[in-house]
């Protein structure tokens, strides 16, 4: 049983303001859970439903686990068809950025996208094609939005997710920028060789002129029909699977 | 001005059962209402801003002209951010399908796909690579939910949607049915030729089995990295770049 003031606390971090005040943010579903407790995040808390409880792989210890009804998770989840258990994650300090990491690989670099399923997916992409690394403007949707989270699958545990000055990071970087824009050259026939950055833009606005010259390769996906743009989540799966093909 | 029912009428359009009585649905925003009036679509009424009306590229008979404020826009509106015009669409009666559209070309064939964001994604994707037909099975989300149509960004004016029973077709078609599985070929190794169908499944459950014996092709986006799955309105996009690549 759950205390009114433990429900308004677990609701409060469905906003960000109270996720970056307590460094706290919201994962649900078993599947992704037992992800986190495997990986290299810190879980704060558990809540479940005793039919959920015997399908955690561990409980590790410091953990706090609350045994709730389905109508207490009802009034802490995100969700609209909530899956019968939730967990609070520690936001890690990644103040550990180096751009060492964008050595011999693929990073993408997103400048500004604003939809959180679209942060999510990118993520989750990334992880199917073995990109470790995505590197956010600061005015990108944050990665701790819950539909960021949810849209991300579990992927969010395997891929390291940055935030920082994109104009100083291009400015300083040692390996090519590959930028998506719609008169670049042809992506079938790009070679991106061995190492790079995709760097891809904001839902209406694309890449940002003060980024625009910081692109070695300006790169094109080519358009057969009418449609006007493609969603930023789909231009990063193909520009993932050109990498991995060649 | 609006009076009180005319709000409650639109309203009632953001659920799918008062769109299916009353054979309407909405669309947002000066570009796309543009496209649909220049399009096949019939138009049945606009409620425009006085600063969107003068971007309206015509007023074709018999439509309903409605002036609005701000404030009667946000109550009629779907969107968190109304764009300051909405428009009312005749859902067509596409009873006109008939399987000889699947020749000589590719369509994506989506088996129950559940996102309304996902299928509208797909549609815009089908549009950009020039698809001209997405057919989905019975039990797919409704094309004309609000988010489907707003994830296509213009692109439903363009691209052909048709319900039907797929069992049926799958059986009786004449072309190849490619169907993305997680253990058929590398899709980079497969050869398309120049016409066919892409089977795409559920977010959750994939193909379903009674579709899985229709399949001439199972086709596998390949994993480099960890993560169980991708995104479907990912997997259509990796499937039509790559026949348009090859």
């Amino acid at each position: 049983m759950l205390s009114k003031s433990q429900i308004s606390f677990v609701k409060s971090l469905h906003q960000k303001k109270y996720r970056l005040e307590n460094g706290l943010f919201i994962i649900e579903g078993i599947k992704s859970i037992n992800e986190f407790i495997l990986s290299k995040y810190k879980i704060h808390s558990i809540y479940a439903t005793p039919e959920q409880l015997p399908f955690l792989i561990s409980k590790p210890a410091n953990i706090k686990l609350f045994e709730v009804n389905h109508i207490e998770l009802e009034k802490i989840s995100v969700l609209q068809n909530p899956q019968g258990i939730l967990a609070l994650v520690y936001i890690p300090q990644n103040d550990d950025f180096s751009s060492d990491c964008l050595l011999n690989n693929f990073s993408l670099v997103l400048d500004g996208v604003q939809d959180p399923g679209n942060l999510g997916t990118i993520i989750r992409t990334a992880d199917w094609f073995g990109l470790k690394n995505v590197i956010c403007s600061p005015h990108t949707v944050e990665v701790y939005n819950p539909k960021t989270v949810q849209a991300t699958m579990g992927s969010l545990c395997r891929v390291n997710v940055f935030y920082t000055d994109l104009e100083k990071l291009l400015t300083s970087v040692k390996v090519p920028v590959f930028g998506a824009l719609l008169d670049g050259q042809d992506i079938y026939t790009v070679d991106f060789k061995n190492q790079g950055i995709i760097l891809l833009g904001n839902e209406g606005n694309g890449i940002s002129e003060g980024l625009k010259n910081k692109i070695s390769t300006a790169v094109t996906i080519p358009k057969f029909g009418q449609a006007e743009s493609l969603n930023v989540a789909v231009s990063a799966a193909i520009f993932c699977s050109e990498l991995v093909r060649k």
